[in-house]
């Protein structure tokens, strides 16, 4: 059992560890050299230059102006000072919606760790229960001194658990009830004041049925004529490009290479690069890597232009489903929310995407076929969540002091040492965590791909609520029930599966300084390790090293990254499930989770204003999956507490708990009933307001033109030797659609888009188009 | 415990009384006197007269036709004559589609009770456990022999089993889908080829926010003229008439009592008839009873025209609730299935119910308070639910020869007599259950008004559906577990609550006899018990005594009586569970089972072609419930079977059992996803082809004065004096727009409705209007 002592080793240790990234990170931002990786947004959004136009050669890269070394906290006030508004106006509502979570966090945890220190710490402290247990050879740690474990049983102090159970449950209702109806108003807001945009007159179709006599084309423009005649305006039939946009990419890896080679026999014209043909370069025929690559980029190109021409003539290219843009939002809005022919499952209607949302390649898959996908992907998905447990529960036994010295037992020695110990006890259990969650995110998402979600956005929610659900399985209750087993093996074994609240509630007091320890290293260290940008930061000075030739590549070597959704929310998740759970039974844990949220809060405003470039824009789509978790944590609280007090035998007092998962659950179907459908549903009201205010303003729109070409496949879009300059314009005009700034943007950048390849740049000539006259 | 031979003296027992049901209503249905008990439907459709007509005066009264005695049994082929589409013009499609759960009852149990009885029995009675464990002193009953019991623990056999579970899961669940697909395509030609009604026009907005500038009316038209402009025709709003109806039911009440006194008097002149003013009439001043009724029913006029000003005048009578009809139905359909404002609980649009189907009294619950409303009957229905189980078992466990004997050991010497002893354990214990239910399908249909719902046909769906989980708790797990428990009880006693399907499904094979006797009495006597129609023969007769002065009473008198689908149907889902849960383990009940959905299949066609007269017609909206517990009833017998052969170490095979509820689970959300839209939206395609087709048809169509009036609350439709020749009219008209009959009607036939007091007459002037010209 870890003491105070080994927790504030560890605390002292994850202190410093943060301590040591946060002055690294002070020291390289302010390093000219550096500036595209710490501060990408602003380059891509034209709004700051190379450093390295003024100035001496030295200032070009690294900063010799000492004063600005001694403000290296600096950067902290400057992320809190950017009002709200503008935060939506310069990141998108998603990134601000997000930043939410963590302030929810704080407005949650810190009236519940108030209330609990000031109530609950002393009567649980009040008492000698474990004092005399121990005078029984009974373990305990000083921390359980200040947990509900020090309660004898039967106590009646339990009331005051209770009460403030119910307390912190409807603080909590509270805070998400304001925080739900608020983001609603800012969604709702935001749509309202949003520009023109292409999603916004435009329904997604799918399944369009096969005719013998008609194309795909034919078939939406009669079938949406007919059935809405006074709205129909256009339409985009959807081509199976995957193939064409592979292609696509493998030429850009060539023309990296080429660069890279073409740089390198620049510098050394001695002899010409020399490269193997085979895999990963390591064997096969030696070639001239110049002249090699130059082939293979010909080859490409010649391929590419013969797959363009096929998928533009060939009818079987033609997919069944269509982008239907509308005259007007509410015809849009009409048709996504109808069901339009008898058959349920054909001529699906959604919203549209954002035409920079969509995921392309899985906008053909027929209804039953997407049916079969969703069992096959539930049942890997239970297969992977429940399996994956073994490893964990086996690395953890490993890394306690007890199975490091039987497994390996000539460390025995060094472990001994007092300072060793604390060590591998603080950090290892909560790293070999964290090194098994790495690589989970990457299978998530393509498990949610292969389920055929239609937009990048909904394939993050889905990736996020598998791994919340991971997250609750294997890091909550695995950490508590495997790492109990090698305590408590023969209680457990022998109890059925019904009694788990209870086994459960009965090891979570012993488990809370696992989790304290791990909120420190996940935390603490792990996001001030987020700031530093260690992976983007050596990438980009590799990438700016060997293929760097022009300002052009420089941008492209910028990796801003962006916000993760599908990773960072079920993170965020399992502290607010950490802290509600610990809340009324070991309060201790509290203030390290308040530290978490404050700090992450922080840390995440200073990447979302200078960092992450955002990918697409869902309008806070997510926030119902936020709530819903959330409150999904305060049931389970419930229940735990539940379980943890019918063993201590306080019958008289349980009951009065059981309220409270039954308050909790019709609160939350009240809160889905109230603020959902703002999510999921695009008002009429709205919709004829924004368009009858259009109509007034500009009545002699071309809105045909404007929607003509807006969802168009990306491969499209920026044609084969252009593509940079055609994609930058597409940006920058995309950029002034979004998010307008009040500069002109004084440089073009290219937006290279993390997951799906070239998605990014959408809104091409037609907003030229409708902005050029 | 009882034996084949108990069975067989219950099985004679209750054949017997079927047949004398079946005899007495083969007689009762042939004598004209009765003919209006029997054959309302005919009168109430003006297609049948007054046998009192023709013949001579005995034959009014007695058949004499000696040889229509003979073919006492030729209504069953006569109920099975009529083809499917003659019998959904003839009683709608509600009728028609729950005749079809009769049917999927029999397609699916037939082949089941096949492969049952082929595979199943020979492989339970070709073993010797029960015979070997009787010789170690433990109780055991004959059906043992064929069950599931009959197996030793750790036995190969159970193989097959488990493959029987399979087939019979493929089975139910290829049953399913093809009848849902067949419902819902009748669903859709229903809709389809149903003549103009207003509900295709109109949809029901409720929570219309309150305006300090406009009325309710003024406000519904501005918002829709605005948001709908093109497609807006006229709106109703709802006045809160309750009190007025009341009163015009009072009324009614007392001109019944007035023609009773009047009819009295008039039989004996010599003296006038005297009544109590007090509480029914037992005590409180004495009155003449004439000139009492006449002065209450002058004093009720009064009132009613006062209160009838007061609602038409006062704009706090008018409710923030509106019918609102559309120019098409296209128009409506999209008005319907989109949200309207920015805040989702106000502006709530649904379809309109048809005007007979409305329930007026609840159109005017706001949102907060319809949430609020539902938590409180949440919690009331578990209590309900849960509570009501110790009085059941308390009787169950006096029905028992054991029980009986302790309470009355006086009654011991006639109990022991071997027959009495057969109808004690035969009878009782099913009508002591029996008795019980009788009360609880009003209780529940207050619970649902309670909660807000705007239908008729929406109510009786909640609840039967409240009705069925309180009969899977009572009656089916709670016959299991306190039937048991006077057996069991250590036994159960101190297992935890999770071995549930353990303990059920072991307890499973012993209740076998007991739900056998059930069926028989509650599905063989009572369906016959239904053709009777004791209760509205009674009632007819005493009203035809005592009230009956014209031919218009006489008219009144019948009691048609409707389907009842909040009873009706939960009843039969006990029998869909009983024979899947049973299908596997004691096959021996299954031919129960088929008997009782063949027999219920004839008496209820018979009764749907001659009695019942429908109160609504939803379009066999309640299909997608009763699909779904089916399945439900599907996956309780999966896992007991489950838990069953877990406690038979059958630990090779058991685990082969798990995929078949995820299947069942994913099979429902399949067929959900696939067919359910067809009865919640109208696909706009549809109202398109329909809008298309009426325009070429009537191109001068006066569509507003049509829907004008109505959705008008019914106690304005029927004036003071001249009611039911207004009610008659309306309900003329309305038979000839819902159901289509090919000859003229003879007689005008006012339509009681048994729920809603008189919401049924609903279609009038504009009715009128629309066929006049």
């Amino acid at each position: 059992m870890a003491t105070i002592a080994d927790i504030g080793v560890s605390a002292a240790l994850n202190l410093l560890s943060s301590f040591i990234f946060l002055i690294a990170f002070a020291l390289l931002r302010i390093q000219p050299f550096n500036d595209r990786v710490y501060f990408p947004k602003w380059y891509l959004k034209g709004l700051r230059d190379s450093p390295s136009q003024a100035g001496a050669f030295v200032r070009k890269f690294v900063n010799v102006d000492f004063r600005s070394y001694v403000k290296f906290l600096n950067w902290m006030p400057a992320a809190l000072k950017m009002p709200e508004p503008e935060l939506i106006e310069h990141a998108g509502l998603d990134s601000a919606a997000y930043l939410r979570i963590y302030l929810i966090g704080l407005k949650i945890f810190v009236p519940i760790t108030v209330l609990a220190w000031a109530v609950l710490v002393p009567v649980n402290y009040t008492n000698d229960t474990l004092r005399l247990e121990r005078l029984s050879n009974v373990t305990s740690s000083d921390i359980d001194m200040l947990s509900i474990s020090n309660i004898p049983a039967k106590s009646q102090r339990f009331w005051s658990h209770i009460v403030m159970a119910y307390a912190f449950t409807f603080w909590t209702c509270y805070v998400l009830r304001k925080e739900y109806e608020k983001v609603a108003n800012m969604r709702l807001q935001f749509l309202a004041s949003a520009k023109r945009r292409p999603d916004q007159f435009t329904v997604l179709v799918r399944n369009v049925p096969p005719d013998p006599d008609e194309s795909v084309s034919e078939l939406v423009e009669h079938f949406f004529l007919v059935n809405h005649p006074d709205n129909y305006l256009t339409h985009q039939v959807v081509v199976n490009a995957n193939k064409l946009a592979k292609l696509v990419k493998q030429k850009k890896k060539k023309q990296n290479w080429l660069d890279y080679y073409q740089l390198k026999y620049s510098r050394n014209n001695a002899t010409r690069p020399i490269m193997k043909t085979g895999f990963l370069g390591l064997w096969g025929q030696k070639v001239d890597a110049i002249d090699h690559n130059i082939a293979e980029i010909e080859r490409l190109s010649n391929e590419i232009a013969a797959e363009r021409e096929s998928v533009v003539t060939d009818p079987k290219a033609i997919m069944p489903a269509a982008f239907v843009s509308f005259k007007t939002r509410w015809g849009a809005a009409v048709c996504a929310q109808t069901q339009q022919s008898r058959n349920p499952t054909l001529w699906l209607t959604e919203w549209a995407p954002e035409p920079r949302d969509v995921f392309w390649n899985n906008l053909a898959i027929p209804y039953v076929s997407l049916a079969v996908r969703r069992l096959i992907m539930g049942v890997s998905f239970f297969f992977l969540t429940f399996f994956f447990m073994i490893p964990i529960a086996f690395v953890q036994s490993l890394a306690s002091i007890e199975g490091i010295e039987k497994a390996a037992p000539f460390l025995k020695p060094i472990i001994e040492v007092k300072i060793i110990k604390s060590i591998v006890q603080g950090f290892l259990p909560g790293i070999a965590l964290k090194l098994f969650l790495i690589f989970l995110p990457s299978i998530l998402m393509i498990m949610s791909k292969f389920e055929g979600f239609t937009s990048i956005s909904s394939l993050e929610r889905r990736s996020a609520s598998r791994y919340y659900i991971f997250n609750l399985v294997n890091v909550f209750l695995g950490s508590i029930i495997t790492g109990s087993a090698f305590e408590q093996l023969d209680t457990f074994m022998k109890q059925s599966a019904n009694d788990i609240p209870k086994t459960i509630g009965v090891a979570i007091p012993i488990k809370a300084t696992f989790f304290i320890t791990y909120i420190m290293v996940d935390g603490w260290a792990g996001i001030a390790g987020e700031i530093l940008m260690l992976k983007p930061l050596i990438m980009y000075h590799l990438k700016n090293f060997f293929l760097v030739k022009t300002e052009k590549d420089r941008e492209e070597a910028m990796d801003a990254g962006s916000l993760g959704f599908n990773t960072g929310e079920p993170r965020i998740q399992l502290y607010f499930l950490l802290g509600l759970v610990y809340s009324t039974v070991t309060p201790l844990l509290l203030p390290f989770i308040l530290v978490f949220f404050a700090f992450a809060y922080v840390v995440f405003r200073h990447q979302i204003i200078n960092v992450y470039n955002q990918e697409y824009e869902s309008g806070a789509a997510f926030w119902p999956d936020v709530h819903k978790r959330i409150l999904i944590a305060l049931i389970i609280s419930q229940l735990l507490l539940m379980g943890l007090m019918s063993t201590k035998e306080a019958a008289q007092s349980t009951p009065f708990i059981i309220a409270l998962p039954v308050l909790t659950i019709w609160f939350y179907y009240f809160t889905q009933g109230r603020y959902e459908p703002a999510f999921i549903r695009y008002p009429l009201q709205e919709a004829m307001m924004k368009d009858t205010l259009e109509h007034a303003r500009e009545p002699n729109l071309y809105l045909k033109g404007y929607l003509q070409s807006a969802y168009i496949h990306p491969v499209f879009k920026s044609d084969d030797d252009d593509d940079d300059h055609d994609t930058a314009i597409a940006k920058k005009e995309d950029e002034d659609v979004l998010v307008p700034t009040k500069r002109q943007s004084r440089r073009n950048t290219p937006a290279p888009s993390k997951i799906s390849g070239g998605s990014s740049p959408s809104l091409p000539e037609a907003v030229q188009e409708h902005q050029e006259p």
